[in-house]
């Protein structure tokens, strides 16, 4: 069976679980820990993070952006890029708004602070990062609202991996319970039609050993 | 005309004036000093990075990896993202090494902190990332040289997106003169080659003001 290798909280990863399970696409999913930099995983991808799909005939993906572009190429079905080059830009847009600038301003350091380093043994967490973890992400929960106010989903009509990318990055925080959803009602609504699809199921499953989620995480009603 | 909001030394402006080049497409290059965050840039790109590219239609496209995709499906001809799935998924394995792993590790290191920093004029320099920078240049370098000992091109037998993110990073570096290419001979062949394509000239003849180019920027024979 094809293979996916993964880290619980790497919202890259997530992503493409979320676009492999839409697609109904069956797949075995396999920890890799990067810190560790096992060194038949750095022969397959020298980059040395996650995910890393390996298809049945041994070829091999890596990168979350190339895999979900992969994806949509050979199973296109249900479409997660939008239908023509103008939709395809605006889900591409919004992807790399999520994996470069939210990853950034939030997702490193909330989850890149508290937890990666705790699992990698990588020095203590910033304080300082955790604080603009916590101010910045008001402002993309608010960024989410807008366009949900003006579309039925992030990008437009359809779910997409806009909407995939988006909602990876949001519950790997909110498994530290770091996600203000009382203040963004809007946002809320939204995320919570996105962790109901039977392709987010196995996500609010995962637990780390030592770290458990915050109580309503796994919760459909938050 | 297209309209290609941009700044000199940002890779990822460079990338795709590169990719429009080799696409044969005219367009017009406007300096958008984003550290400004002038309101009506803003309006068009609230991720307030560039390129941003306004087709003559006003259509707006950000996001330097969406405005690619967007080029290569609506002028597929010559190709930059390779000929099958496959193929397209090593291009973008690559660009993708190129645009997180090498502006993480160099670009952002060097760049970053000697010019950005102070056109935008916010703080001094970090003596440390820029070591950093100088430190995980050869790695990068070495990578590039074990590639081309295998494929004729980065990514395979042709000229891809791949090289032109290669190439778009290492040219910014090179502006600054940080680039050891005495010491990698095998990656200087390949840059020689890609920089002396006509689509490189123009950036051959970029200048930021008060900062001249290290002497060996724009010649052919370096």
């Amino acid at each position: 069976m094809r293979v996916l290798y993964h880290l619980p909280l790497s919202p890259f990863s997530r992503k493409i679980r979320l676009a492999l399970a839409e697609k109904k696409l069956e797949f075995e999913l396999r920890l890799e820990k990067t810190w560790e930099r096992r060194e038949a995983f750095l022969a397959i991808n020298p980059a040395g993070d996650v995910p890393v799909l390996a298809e049945e005939d041994g070829t091999v993906f890596a990168d979350s952006w190339a895999i979900a572009e992969y994806l949509e190429e050979t199973v296109p079905t249900p479409s997660l890029h939008g239908r023509d080059a103008k939709e395809r830009a605006e889900v591409r847009r919004l992807v790399s708004w999520f994996d470069r600038k939210f990853n950034a301003e939030v997702t490193e350091n909330l989850v890149g602070e508290k937890l990666m380093k705790r699992q990698a043994r990588f020095g203590v967490p910033d304080s300082f990062a955790i604080r603009a973890g916590h101010a910045n992400i008001g402002y993309h929960l608010a960024y989410i609202a807008f366009l949900c106010e003006r579309r039925n989903w992030l990008a437009g009509d359809h779910l997409t991996l806009a909407d995939l990318a988006a909602a990876a990055h949001l519950s790997c925080v909110d498994y530290l319970g770091d996600v203000p959803w009382s203040a963004h009602e809007e946002t809320k609504v939204w995320y919570a039609r996105v962790k109901s699809r039977p392709s987010f199921r196995p996500l609010l499953q995962d637990q780390i050993p030592g770290i458990p989620a915050a109580p309503p995480y796994a919760d459909l009603d938050f």
